[in-house]
């Protein structure tokens, strides 16, 4: 298989979406174009995108909406369950934990961890939050394919050099600040503070 | 003013909290190679970045922290403070009003609404939870700057309208849907779902 940039699987992950829904609606059969219209690129970059992974739709009837959603999840590794991990108990990871979307894409959380021990020993929907000193022993039992972090910004690098040394592959960090993980790691931010100045970039700029 | 890539925008987001946490740390001058370590790009990259805006730092001698600080505050609009509505008062609502770093960089939570009468009338920190239905009047009262958007994905399109109807031209949406806005509103995405998959897809490749 090619190398895929990240901006592609991005765009395979929003026609996935409208796909499946297109799919609950009753749709069969459904063009480029419309995938374009809704993972914001054009025909072209749809039919480039789609072509990386062989060939799916026959000229002029389009694609087979319900093949496409089967052939996407499998490029994207939706087809199978990973299991998560939760570092940080507040309330954003009380959001995160009670996001039903999670679980209905195939991720699933199986571990919870918190450094206040007024968190710890809580039962969160079946599971129990554990100390970050249990970290290494339960991300290795457990098998855990992936951690979120919702730690804040001064522990965050100290919990991922926990979780790269129980042998965790893939994070998602959600506490503002850019984190070092070795290049084995794969690590992607979702930082809410740099979407904020970039809107108000926009607004000062005009 | 030169047109700003996105890109350039978050790498200046980058420099500004390293350069904050340098400043509070008694640094006074740095080096554009310090700041590319940190913000993630090469010396090279910092110099253009900085060059957008004009000349600051001397050859040899690096650039001022608190000079670069104040200027980068400045051009990010952070120099004043952004009126700020959050529509959504569920779980990650409650998350993103708790978070102190908001109101720290400027972004002032003025109203709260929520389609859930049982939510509404609720007093968060002062405010009170307003009905949907209210959008329109407060928004314009309140004259908010930043709409944030965290409602379930099939509401958040109503929501959207509703708050460009009110006249806001920036918003940050956490509903993982691709939304429609007319060209004059900034609309940002933070999605975490995309965000998995994107991880998911990289295991799955391995």
């Amino acid at each position: 298989m090619k190398k895929i940039s990240e901006s592609a699987v991005r765009r395979l992950s929003l026609y996935l979406r409208f796909l499946q829904e297109a799919d609950a609606a009753g749709v069969e059969t459904i063009s480029s174009g419309e995938l374009a219209r809704r993972g914001g690129a054009t025909s072209a970059q749809v039919r480039k995108d789609l072509s990386l992974f062989g060939s799916f739709g026959k000229r002029g009837t389009g694609y087979s909406v319900r093949e496409l959603v089967r052939e996407i999840r499998t490029i994207l590794g939706l087809d199978r369950t990973w299991r998560v991990a939760l570092v940080g108990a507040g309330k954003l990871g009380s959001a995160l934990f009670s996001y039903r979307d999670f679980e209905a894409r195939g991720f699933q959380i199986r571990a919870v961890f918190d450094s206040d021990p007024g968190k710890v020993g809580a039962s969160w929907g079946g599971l129990t939050v554990f100390p970050d000193e249990e970290m290494d022993r339960i991300l290795r039992e457990e098998k855990v394919d992936i951690a979120i972090v919702a730690v804040p910004a001064d522990a965050a690098q100290g919990v991922v050099d926990r979780i790269v040394r129980a042998g965790v592959r893939s994070i998602l960090n959600f506490a503002p600040v850019r984190l070092r993980v070795p290049e084995a790691v794969t690590l992607r931010n979702v930082d809410v503070t740099l979407e904020l100045e970039g809107l108000s970039f926009g607004l000062n700029a005009r």
